[in-house]
């Protein structure tokens, strides 16, 4: 279904599970894997872990590749063109494997294109069942990585994403791979995750798992950029609450969002907290999720919520089409 | 993959394709296949051949079902809002499956769904093929209509679209069914769709097999619809150009859009012809096609194109967002 001679990236602010799911599909359908940008921490803890070479940066990959013309791209991952690496073009991109929804941004090219999107907990679940189910055996190292984003993108099988195929691709995983204890492989990536956090300035963190949506409601049409720090220790995060919103609001004004929301996720008790930065923000996160409670001017704590892609999007994209948050834009608007 | 309980339909102004695909799917996941508007010649034909009931109208299904409340959506051979049936919601759709381009009006959700898109030249192709590789069998009636569906979409399988894929599908079907001549049924169909073109209104004529597309090129923002009239016998409709030149210009300010096209599909040569309505078509049918002839000042000899999907999005893309022709639009913007 996939082309044999595609580069497979993930998208910008590369995660654990594009990574894993680029360097797998490379292996299913052919082709190289490329990165989109600086591995975080857990991903280079899971590389090490199973003993896999992170994937060659986009960048270098079109150098050797004689000025990179006529390369093409499966994308992983993502289809959103807000999402995509600034050196792709829509008519290099030749297939999309993914997991998120459809949105306003989705790639557009003039022909059709194998588009393969499973609602599942994660991109990975998504490769490893087509190697399966084609009853190829991935190479173990590959079979633990693949182990270890699922892991990561469904938080140890926990998030409201995860599916039975999730499950039963994890433990497959872990069965072929002999590696039995997930709780185990959990904990030591979640540390891996959260560890990093203390030692990256306010502008890493926040960019360290950012996506930008673009949004059409009544009163607002515009950009949105949501980062989540996912981590299992919130406290030394939210004590940096200062120095974290001065650097939204300048990472605000430099990628020209007009929402920047930062939700730091406790990925032990499955809870969040948004931080905010104006009256738009919290407007929008108060009408957004049921429950909210504000905690100071800065933070307001949402509950049990988890997910940006289930848990923090569809309500955002619901209170924002539907009009049912108060925006300075639309204040403007009625004068 | 696909939810059990979901109603399929195609896209407006239904096609064989869409009409086939549809009643396979919900025969294969589940489900209740309805019809977004009456029935072409072709689909009649091959609906009455196979002994198939063609589904019912989705606004009658509507109704049946308590004002249609909660109902759910698999939206077969298209993704394109423009191409949705208007009483469907964006929230009431629950997976695509398609063989078009991800386009700039894709469906959005705010939750993800499955979607399944094959670049093959038939939705039946693709919904076949999920029968055999489950080692499921279609009811005899379904794979004719399937087999019926896909020599419509690619020509009797001489369409720049086949792959082959389609082949292999139409081929496996057709020997399921103890079908042999394929030849033989294709002209029946190509017939049947013929046939009722002389006793139809030129508005039902440009209306039978249209799509609205909507483009951004540097010049261009708006909407373009393109109808296709395939005949195994251009003759008679393009001696009724004057009449289906009024009607174009009539439609084109009904439905809003900023362009009207009308290809007179040869499908038996696999040639076309462009009625044109104004000077903006006339630019944009010369920039878009090379080697084409104007042979009057409404007529444009298009050559040996023949695909709406293939051979003529894509060019007619490529020249609105390169900004290739000259439109009075942008005249007026340089002012």
């Amino acid at each position: 279904m996939f082309p044999s001679d595609a580069v497979c990236v993930g998208h910008l602010s590369p995660d654990l599970d594009s990574v894993a799911a680029s360097i797998a599909a490379c292996e299913l359908y052919g082709g190289t894997p490329a990165a989109t940008g600086a591995f975080n921490s857990e991903t280079r803890f899971a590389l090490k872990h199973w003993g896999v070479q992170g994937p060659q940066a986009l960048e270098d990959l079109r150098r050797d590749e004689a000025g990179g013309r006529g390369m093409k791209f499966l994308l992983i991952d993502f289809q959103q063109t807000t999402q995509l690496h600034p050196s792709i073009a829509h008519h290099e991109v030749v297939g999309v494997i993914d997991h998120h929804a459809l949105q306003s941004q989705t790639v557009v090219t003039s022909k059709a294109i194998p588009v393969q999107i499973k609602p599942w907990g994660s991109a990975s679940a998504i490769v490893a069942f087509e190697f399966f189910s084609k009853k190829l055996q991935p190479k173990r190292s590959t079979m633990g990585l693949m182990l270890s984003a699922i892991l990561s993108d469904t938080l140890n099988l926990r998030s409201p994403t995860t599916t039975s195929w999730d499950r039963k691709m994890a433990h497959r995983l872990a069965e072929e791979t002999g590696y039995q204890s997930l709780d185990e492989l959990a904990s030591l990536q979640f540390k891996a995750k959260s560890e990093e956090l203390a030692a990256m300035d306010p502008e890493d963190l926040i960019a360290n798992d950012l996506k930008v949506f673009e949004l059409d409601g009544k009163s607002f049409q515009g950009k949105l950029a949501i980062s989540v720090i996912e981590t299992t220790d919130t406290e030394p995060v939210l004590a940096r609450v200062e120095s974290l919103r001065s650097t939204m609001a300048k990472m605000k004004a430099h990628k020209k969002v007009e929402i920047m929301l930062v939700f730091v996720v406790d990925i032990v008790r499955l809870k969040s907290v948004a931080i905010v930065l104006g009256d738009d923000e919290r407007s929008l996160v108060m009408a957004s999720f049921s429950g909210a409670k504000e905690k100071t001017s800065q933070l307001i704590d949402i509950g049990p919520r988890v997910s940006r892609k289930s848990d923090m999007v569809p309500p955002i994209t619901k209170a924002i089409v539907d009009d049912e948050w108060s925006s300075h834009r639309s204040s403007h608007r009625e004068l």
